[in-house]
């Protein structure tokens, strides 16, 4: 049976409210924390509550490197009755809570409170259960997503949502941020592989969305939590679908000579009707930094190269390939490269999922944007992309999940400098605004977090973040649960469109009024 | 782009607030229907807006015919415009809209609220665009379900969640819904074949859910909309995803000696790994009256009968004929007949999708149930149905979604008299509160409406009740769209828990306070 999210009846049961313990507003931060920890260690086992600045510094950011904040603490349960018992006890105190992965996300989705709890699901690491006759996997929100995969292959089966991070990444944090890779044009986002959530809500209560039939009763919530960034409750459990290997695969590496020609080839092969099983597009300076990295076999003379994959049984491969082949022809490709083994096809995709460190080998730093435009337009953000180079005076590699509008611009900078890191936050901006601008949006895949809060004022208006705001206190109504990402406050945003005419950026991070 | 409901700015903006021309709550009937007319006018055409008995009475119920209500007035707008202009002029009244397409719906979601307006959508019967190369449509919500398939005939394409009212039924109805059908177990229900909605909140302001692609910017409310029953928001316009017509279709008519052996076989088909396009039961006294009606060709000695049907290339379908057959021989068939032919394929279904008008021929007035189960249930609810025939004293006619435990019984019965409609409420409740002890829901895809407001008590928790009416209200603080169907409130769940102990039930339909 399947139960909402019930934070609401804090609306219905005063007695539920947690005012009378909360900390007191003006408690400085060593009295906040011997609170706290007077609270969570009868909970928890001692090794599992982390509160020294040694233990709890490396949590203090994600992925999104440039910002970091203390908790007051860490918490890792080991059991559910613990993750419930903590977020009792956080609730009772007004103290907020951030859930975190393995802490991979390039948002800072997992970035801490500074008042705040990190509640770790890290040793939420087993899988349950593999069930090939119903193609699902039960697993606990701490298990990696490659790990999925490999519980499966023994069946014949995998699990789809492949992000370049996916030897780390957490299944729970893929819910979180509803996160892609290069395999979801054709299979779908995590929200389409997905098929319940078993969490705790923020007071403590459990919680179960989805089910394993094609629906659920009550209203259809899974959707709206996949991909929430936290702010709803945590996952404890999630049941995936699992898929049938293909037989083959195959992937054509195609050169171009400029990136219009690129641009227009991905056209080209969704309006063929082929749903290729993967279609990215990298530009110059990203294949020559890549290759270099992993030898990949990628065409060094083209202006930005394809990658653009088949899968399924020999024959439907073949066809499938050859139509690939004539259409990418047609565009314009000057050189065709069919993968004639699995070795090359792996090295053909190792050159794609390490750019982005083959980008940190040739620059300090880099800033990882995640816009997505329609894929007509393509070509036009290339080109705006190239003279924001000259704007403000910084790098950028290009490399996108093309088959889907998703852009990965790769700003290098060098984040010791604060004026060049200045820049680069101008620069992502810039990038986020104009695909917008396009008709795109300011993340496809990484989430909002704290990065992408001001492009939220841009890309929604008062009245929508008012409509999300009232949709979190449905679940969460004193705002507990990773406060300060995701939905920006209609304050912030009015900072932001008055500094925004003179380009200027707000600091980072906005953190809500105690 | 998406912009998400946004009736939460009445929160935000006080000055938006209905309170000072609200009609008076001491006004009579006549009264209200007074100023809402004055209001209404001069916003439609006057053929648009219909308030005499006689036009009305044909609004008074949905499908479900055993409740009543007469609105206030009807209002058919033509536009957009019109409809934004309606429901700003009912939410500055405070008066309450019921959205209503075909009226077709069984389970009394458009029944009118006596003191509102019925919003007919009737005129927004446009196919807009038949996209062959997305495989898409874009349709007003008034258009046809059926309509949406002949228009994307001629590309080889046709919309897959198939009612079996889809000759009337419209796709605002199915979003509402969340409808199916038989080819649901396969091709998915509404909300998988569903990719955007355009509608206005209970304010007049527009919205969309979703989007082409595989994945909208904002939170992923698209979901939770389909099968909301028109608690959210009015839908004008829907985006559907269209499906290549499979190049061959045969289906097995497997005659089984009692139910319980029919039950297993459905098990034994799916946990073989087979999803076949379509998977439906019917027990014998179900078989008798359809073959007496449409001559369908069935196994009139079985106790049972299932229809299992496959599609695909001429290939696919010889192999999982093969496979289905074996599966079922082995569960215990005595009779397996495979269509010769399309017109012999078309009869076998005609017999499924008569069942209920042929229930209609042999009782003045039958109450379809719609719960659901696990699949490894469904002979145990058929013995259990079976005594309940006994201690109600009524017959009970059964036909299944067999493949996704999606129950039909159909109890007959003489609306007449009353006393017998009490029985058949009191076997109702009997099935759905036996379905959800089995493990299974009180809906399977007919919605709950007013008809089953009382199992919602059952299924639900206090605590998961207020979450859902804390998600309402964060789209429709004033509880003016469709009030008082599919969420039960507190006081009637209380009062229903009283009355359950002596196995009664409440009188229908249980209407909000003014």
């Amino acid at each position: 049976m399947n139960a909402p999210l019930s934070a609401a009846r804090l609306q219905a049961d005063p007695a539920a409210r947690p005012d009378p313990e909360r900390l007191p507003p003006g408690l400085d931060r060593a009295g906040r924390q011997a609170q706290l920890l007077a609270q969570l260690q009868p909970l928890l086992p001692a090794h599992a509550l982390l509160w020294q600045a040694e233990d709890t510094t490396p949590y203090e950011c994600d992925g999104l490197t440039a910002y970091r904040e203390q908790p007051l603490a860490v918490a890792l349960p080991e059991t559910e009755d613990q993750v419930a018992a903590v977020l009792r006890a956080c609730h009772l105190l007004g103290v907020p809570v951030v859930a975190r992965g393995a802490g991979t996300g390039l948002s800072g989705g997992a970035m801490p409170h500074r008042h705040g709890l990190v509640l770790s699901l890290a040793k939420f690491n087993r899988i349950l259960k593999v069930d090939p006759q119903a193609r699902t996997a039960v697993v606990q929100s701490g298990v990696r997503n490659l790990a999925i995969s490999e519980a499966a292959a023994p069946h014949g089966l995998y699990y789809a949502p492949d992000p370049s991070s996916q030897i780390a990444c957490t299944i729970g944090g893929n819910v979180a941020e509803n996160s892609g890779g290069v395999h979801c044009l054709k299979y779908g986002l995590t929200v389409h592989n997905v098929l319940k959530v078993r969490g705790y809500t923020v007071e403590g209560e459990p919680f179960t969305l989805g089910g394993e039939a094609l629906d659920a009763p009550g209203l259809d919530l899974l959707a709206a939590y996949v991909g929430s960034e936290g702010m709803l409750g945590v996952t404890v459990e999630v049941t995936v679908k699992l898929v049938p290997k293909p037989q083959l695969a195959r992937c054509i590496m195609a050169g171009f000579p400029d990136v219009q020609s690129a641009g227009a080839a991905v056209a080209a092969v969704i309006g063929a009707g082929i749903i290729p099983a993967g279609l990215e597009m990298m530009d110059k300076p990203m294949t020559a930094a890549v290759e270099d990295f992993v030898h990949a076999g990628y065409d060094l003379d083209a202006a930005a190269i394809l990658l653009c994959e088949s899968d399924g049984t020999p024959e439907e491969v073949e066809e499938e390939i050859g139509r690939m082949s004539e259409v990418l022809r047609g565009a314009g490709a000057t050189r065709i490269e069919v993968s004639q083994d699995e070795a090359q096809r792996l090295r053909f995709w190792s050159g794609r999922k390490n750019a982005f460190p083959a980008s940190g080998r040739i620059s300090p730093d880099y800033m990882c944007m995640d816009s997505t435009i329609p894929r007509k337009r393509l070509a036009d953000i290339l080109t705006a992309i190239a003279a924001m180079e000259d704007k403000h005076g910084l790098r950028c590699l290009n490399v996108f999940h093309a088959g889907d509008g998703n852009l990965h611009p790769l700003i290098l900078f060098d984040a010791n400098d604060p004026e060049q890191l200045h820049r680069a936050e101008a620069f992502g901006a810039d990038i986020l605004e104009t695909s917008v601008a396009m008709g795109g949006t300011v993340t496809g895949e990484h989430g909002v977090g704290i990065e992408k809060l001001n492009s939220m004022c841009v890309q929604f208006s008062p009245e929508e973040r008012a409509q999300m705001l009232a949709f979190k206190a449905a679940f969460d109504p004193l705002g507990l649960l990773n406060p300060g990402k995701l939905i920006p406050s209609h304050a912030r945003c009015a900072e932001y469109g008055k500094m925004h005419v003179k380009r200027g950026l707000l600091p980072f991070p906005e953190l809500p009024r105690f």
